[in-house]
């Protein structure tokens, strides 16, 4: 494994990414003076895949998690097995990279549509391309949904060990790649997919922070579910795997 | 071979995976309050073709099957070339591992968008998550479309032993992941391409079975279609594979 | 190279598969009662695409050409290095399991989408599931467009080995595919990429013949151009290949 | 690596297979007398990204770079990490032959999309074939756009090491083909994302030069925005490649 300083540079620069790309694609799509204004879902969708894939890589030293969710699932897995990879120090680590990555890469999102942020009217809309919300509010079942959609990204990285360019090089990231495309068109439907609780909380915190033109409330009410409903995904990803797979 | 015990776990697992992310991107396009609503047929076609690679790596211990079709067809084919590698029990063993991981997958499917099944009004959108159905009910027709698609996916899958992860890995099943995306695209406009007895069986008794508010009648005097006509199909890719490849 | 009969039933069968699919995704996304009604031209890319994917791969005994215009470029890049893989008969035999092939699966895609033809009133669209037409009527340019796309397709396939499957397995059909795919987003504008003699020829034949109910002419007077123009492309790639690439 | 006269006959031959691809699915969305009119922005990022697999694949043997923004930035990490690979003389071949092909792709996209040029009204529409334009017209903040899209480009190549089909052959063309696709889809929202100077300048000088009916202005007031920003995008990726990755 990496040592800390790689692992908390290269989480931040891969989440970093993440967020440019994926935030990205969510301004494209929702506001104004935009190319790809209302391109509609499956854009978002594969927006996000490929922002997976171009983060994955660039945080390839640190195995490229860019997600406390994919590194709780891991140490947990990992515990399981007996294993001592994953120290409380270590999970620090990664949690402060991503965290920090996220927070970086919802401002330079906020700079590549600058003028754009400037232009739109709806606080809602500027939100929504830093956060995730839901269509329907309801937090348990908001919290449901998150919880079974980070299951199945940490479940099937498991499954296929795409958690390791050992073999394969950057193909396996494409394999997280596109299991995000199919995770955001078949669950991000109620809740919008954070399933990755820095992507979120990160980017909130941007949101709050930023001098942004016009914005309203960042929502605080709802920041804890996409938080807590991927670390429960996650750890039962961790824990069910041995017995599973 | 895997144990019988294994194989019917595996497929347990795989095939809930499939069910859970492919009754998921239906419930996205059709059902109220979701951000993927009316999205259209091209995601729904690639949430089944990610859901079969999600799908089919968690169940990668059984060869991932997770379709009763893809089974007969290789035991059909092992037949005819003489070997004996699927004998009655494995086979029952595939197939209630299938039936079980549909009807699982199936319902957490629905607690995924428990509160959109709620907000629907329409028990036809609501059965439709779960089940296939007919554009133009034709039973013989109907009959021949699923027959024709389930025959490209078994054979294409013999033409390039996508079975088999022994030289690369998942990226097999990235060719079965994308042969259903063009399988959907292709042959899924009549009859919204099963090509999978328990993929349609197993969550139409979830829907009979379930609690769901509002749900109408679950359409059993069209269950047997989806269930024959890829019968059909795959005993004939196994029949012909070894002459026509 | 395999023998002539392994040829022509390869051929055969992988240009029916390519057309069971490629005009199942245009009869989904034109005719009357299909889930994919109206999804656009991407999901037509996308179908075709995955099309040739599927072809390829059950056509791989003979190299996968599946396109008279593949057959004919890479004997002309042959023959322009000397070779000798390529004589009349091999060329003939290749050429007439492509038509064969073409035409069985034109007759299965009128099966699969059998009441979806039946349904429909505009002949022009019944026609539109068997071969290309032109958006605007131009014998020469639209000669052009056919000949600069199949060059493309041609070169490209030169360029990176595709039909070799000795390395990469049926991965480089995936590169074909994704080929296909970039064609026909590119340059299928005004003539709906044909790129491929036998893929329209064989249809067309097939709509003559076919007692398809309230069908219309079978456009005859355009006939020559999805074959003059691909074949024209083709050898320019086979000539130029040796020298730019 | 190659010399100096494949480097430029290689990269006239790419550039010009991206231009042929990538003006035609702009062509194909909005010019009318398609059949892709108006399928949208996700088409053109599918398309984009296609075009430069295909452009890749036919420049291999100088590393497939068809963009001045890529040769840049690996000079710059090459000179940072003391390497002499990348001299003056080089650097220019690249640019030349980069140029050139920009230029002859956009005319040959022009003859395939002829009549459709000749169709149109809007002269707006025919200039957005050849090159890219702001919605918001901001020159400091389009630059901005233009230079993150192509640090993310050409860091994301770095990262993976994506310019060298030594291991993966044209698989790692494919990985930059899809980083095409995310970027496209995340950040080309203001400005089209040209992130390429020849992609956008070639085809402006064609635009300028051609006897297109009915155009109008070629828009130099824009043009320096979609060379500068690249510019300086690749080089802060060449400059942060070895301290970040």
């Amino acid at each position: 494994m990496a040592g800390l300083g790689t692992i908390f540079l290269s989480e931040t620069v891969g989440t970093a990414m993440l967020l440019l790309l994926g935030g990205g694609v969510v301004a494209n799509n929702i506001l104004p003076k935009n190319k790809g204004k209302g391109t509609g879902f499956l854009m978002v969708n594969f927006g996000w895949g490929f922002a997976v894939l171009a983060g994955a890589i660039v945080a390839n030293r640190s195995g490229g998690h860019i997600n406390p969710a994919v590194t709780i699932g891991l140490a947990v897995q990992d515990w399981v097995g007996g294993g001592n990879k994953f120290d409380f120090v270590t999970i620090m680590t990664y949690f402060g990279g991503q965290m920090l990555g996220a927070f970086l890469g919802a401002v330079l999102c906020w700079l590549a549509y600058r003028k754009q942020f400037d232009l739109a009217d709806d606080p809602a809309l500027k939100l929504g391309v830093f956060s995730t919300g839901p269509e329907d509010r309801d937090y348990f079942w908001n919290t449901v949904t998150e919880a079974i959609g980070t299951f199945v990204l940490v479940f099937v990285i498991m499954g296929a060990g795409l958690i390791d360019t050992t073999n394969m090089g950057w193909l396996n990231y494409l394999g997280v790649s596109l299991l995000i495309v199919g995770i955001g068109a078949s669950l991000g439907g109620p809740t919008g997919y954070a399933i990755n609780p820095a992507r979120d909380l990160g980017p909130r915190i941007a949101h709050a922070i930023l001098p942004i033109k016009g914005k309203g409330s960042s929502d605080w009410a709802y920041s804890w579910v996409p938080v807590v409903g991927p670390f429960i995904g996650a750890v039962l990803a961790g824990l069910l795997a041995p017995v599973l797979l």
